[in-house]
C-alpha cells in the first residue's frame, strides 16, 4: 500500500471523517496505481473509497481485469451504469457516517447519485485538496520519476531543435516532437505540444497552425513528455537566422529574469516572493504588463500541481517540490520569448532537473 | 451563431430560465467552435453563459486571441484566476435569477464558488443533458465530419493491417496507427487505441502492451481519427496465420450478430431492441455471458454520446442519430472477438460510414 494512504487515513481520522471518495484521476493514479484513463468529464475510470479499514477501487466491468493488476493493494468492486449508484450503496453497506469527497474533482452529478443512494443521515463534506497536498512534497523515487520525464523531454528537444528549417510548419515541428519522444520511450505527449512562430508566439498557449517557421522570427516550443505516469516540461524560445537588436533585448531580459530564479528560489520562500524575483527584473526594462502569467507549477503526475509561484500566493514553497520556472514576455503582433526550466525546491536552493540547452547570444 | 444556440434560447425560455453555464468542452466546442484544451478534471479552458440577449465565452488571459478567432459570434471574457468567481460576478451583474447548469459538466467546486459571488436569491438548477439532446439528430454536414473522421479511420487501418506480423508488439501497433492517422490528415487520435493480442482481447478496453502478436490468436484493434474536433471509431478482429475452428466460429457469431444489426436497426426502434438484436444471436449460440458490454453509442464531438443502444434503455434511436454498432464476445485466458461499424440512423435503416474491410471466411 502506498505510505500515502496511511496519511491519508490519520488525517481523515483527525478531521472526524469515515471515509473519503478519491475521484481525481491524478490522485487515484497517485494512491493506487491504477493507469486506465478517463473520459472527461463525465465517464470516469473508477473512483477510489477509502475507509479506515477498507481500499476499494469501484471501476466497470471493463476495466476490472486492470484494476486487480495495476492496483493490488485495492479491492475492486464492479459498478453500475451510474458509478454514483455503486458508490452511494457501497457507503449505506459500510455504515458510513461522514464522507469526505474532492470537490475539485466532483460532478455536481455524482455526488446527487451517490447522495440518493447512500440512505438518509450521511454527511458529505468537499475538502479542496485534501489528497493532491500530499503530493506537493516529493520522495527520492518520485523526483527520479520526473527527472526520467524531463530526461526524455530533453533528448527529444534535443533531437528536433537542430532539424528545424524555414518552411517548416508549426504542427509539422510539433510531429516530430510528439515522435521523438515516443521514440525515447515516452507514452506519449504529457499535454498539447505548443510550437508558436512570429506572431503566434504573442499567444502563451497556442496550438500548433499550418504556419511556416521563417528566419528572425521567434518560436517558442513547450512540450512535455509522459513517461510511466509522470510529466516533463519543458520551454524553449529559439530563432532561425539572424536575430535583430529586439529579439536579443527580450530574449534576454527572460534569461536573466530566469536564471535569476533558479539561483535565488529555494523552499521556504512564498509563491509571489519567488514570482516576484522573475517579475521585478522583468519590469524594470519595461516589459511588466507582457509577462500576463505565473512564473511556474509543480509538476508530477499532474502537468499543473501545487505549489504555485504566482502573484498573491502567499504559501511557502514546501521543501522536494518540483516547480516550472518559466517566465515569459509576450507582445501583441511580434511574437513572444519563454524559457522554462524544471527544479526540485530545496532549502538550499533550486536543483534543476532540465539538461537541454539555451540559446545564448 | 449555430443554430443551436436559438434552440437552446427557446428551450431556456420555456423551461422559466433566464440563462444557462456550459461546461460541457463537447457542448462549449459544438456551441461556440471554441476548441481550446482542457486539463480536466479542475482546469477548464471555459465556460460559455448564454442568456437571451447574450452569448458570453469566459477564458483565461491565455486563451482570449484564440477565443476571439474560433467562437467569433461569443463574447469572449477574462476570468480570475477561480473561473467560479468570474462566472458568479457575471450572473449577479447580468441580473439573472434562475440559471441552469450541466450537472454531468460541473464540479461541486466551481458550482460553490458561482453561488458565493452571484449575490442573494438566484436560483441554479442542475439540468442534465440540457445541451447535449440538441446534439443527437445530426445534421448533412455533421454527418459529413463524423464521415471524414472514419474516412481517415479505415484509412489508417486499411495502411496498417496489412502490415502486422508475429513478434510486432501491441504498442508498435498502436503507434503505427497512430502515425498513419496523422499522415491521412487527424488532428490526433480520438481515443486511446486499442490493440489486444491473444488473452489480452478478452479485456474490452486493454490497453496496448509489450505482448508480441503470434499465428492463430485474435487480434482486436479499436481505433479512432479524430479530424477537426470530430471523431471517427472503428474496431476489427484479425488473426495472423490460420485460424482454427474456435476462433472461426466465435467469429462468426459476432460478425453475424453484428451484420444483423446492420440489417433491421431503424430510427425510432428502442435502444434494447436494437441491442437484442445482436444479443439474441450470440445468446442464443451460447455466449450471451461473454457479451458484457452494450451494443453501442453515438459519436460525434464525442467519442460516446447519445443514443445508446443497450440493455434497459427505452429511449428510441432518433433519426439522423450516429451510432456504433459493435457486439462482442470475450473469453478468459482465449480472447476476444469485436466488430464495430458506425452508421446513421434514419428511418429506412442504416446507412453504414464505415468503409475497412471485414475479415471473412
Amino acid at each position: 500500500m502506498h505510505p500515502a494512504v496511511t496519511t491519508l487515513r490519520q488525517q481523515l481520522a483527525q478531521d472526524g471523517y469515515d471515509g473519503i471518495i478519491v475521484s481525481h484521476p491524478s490522485n487515484r493514479f497517485y494512491l493506487s496505481g491504477f493507469r486506465a484513463g478517463d473520459i472527461p468529464p463525465n465517464e470516469t475510470a473508477g473512483f477510489l473509497l477509502i475507509t479506515p479499514s477498507k481500499a476499494l477501487l469501484i471501476t466497470s466491468f471493463l476495466n476490472l481485469d486492470e484494476a486487480r493488476q495495476e492496483a493490488p493493494d485495492f479491492e475492486a468492486v464492479k459498478r453500475e451504469r451510474q458509478i454514483g449508484v455503486t458508490v452511494g450503496h457501497l457507503i449505506r453497506d459500510l455504515g458510513l457516517r461522514r464522507v469526505a469527497f474532492e470537490e475539485e474533482a466532483m460532478l455536481v452529478g455524482w455526488l446527487r447519485e451517490i447522495r440518493e443512494h447512500s440512505g438518509d443521515g450521511v454527511e458529505f463534506a468537499g475538502a479542496s485538496d485534501y489528497v493532491s497536498r500530499l503530493r506537493v512534497s516529493k520522495t527520492a523515487a518520485e523526483i527520479e520519476a520526473v527527472a526520467r520525464a524531463l530526461h526524455v523531454t530533453d533528448l527529444a528537444f534535443n533531437d528536433v531543435a537542430p532539424r528545424l528549417r524555414p518552411g517548416m510548419t508549426e504542427r509539422e515541428v510539433s510531429w516530430l516532437l510528439e515522435k521523438a519522444m515516443r521514440r525515447y520511450g515516452a507514452q506519449g505527449p504529457a499535454f498539447e505540444t505548443i510550437v508558436a512562430a512570429g506572431p503566434n508566439a504573442a499567444r502563451p498557449h497556442h496550438r500548433p497552425t499550418d504556419r511556416a517557421l521563417a528566419e528572425g522570427e521567434p518560436i517558442i516550443i513547450d512540450v512535455g513528455a509522459a513517461v510511466d505516469g509522470w510529466n516533463g516540461d519543458l520551454t524553449r524560445t529559439l530563432i532561425l537566422g539572424e536575430p535583430d537588436a529586439r529579439f536579443k533585448e527580450i530574449y534576454a531580459v527572460v534569461l536573466r529574469a530566469q536564471e535569476a530564479c533558479l539561483r535565488q528560489i529555494k523552499a521556504g520562500m512564498t509563491g509571489e516572493a519567488a514570482d516576484a524575483i522573475a517579475r521585478d527584473i522583468i519590469t524594470a526594462a519595461g516589459y511588466g504588463d507582457a509577462f500576463g502569467h505565473s512564473l511556474g507549477h509543480g509538476l508530477g503526475v499532474r502537468v499543473h500541481e501545487a505549489p504555485t509561484a504566482a502573484q498573491k500566493i502567499t504559501a511557502p514553497l514546501p521543501p522536494n517540490s518540483i516547480l516550472t520556472i518559466e517566465p515569459g514576455i509576450y507582445l501583441e503582433g511580434w511574437g513572444g520569448v519563454r524559457i522554462e526550466d524544471v527544479g526540485v525546491i530545496t532549502e538550499a536552493g533550486v536543483r534543476n532537473l532540465t539538461g537541454a540547452p539555451k540559446l545564448r547570444f
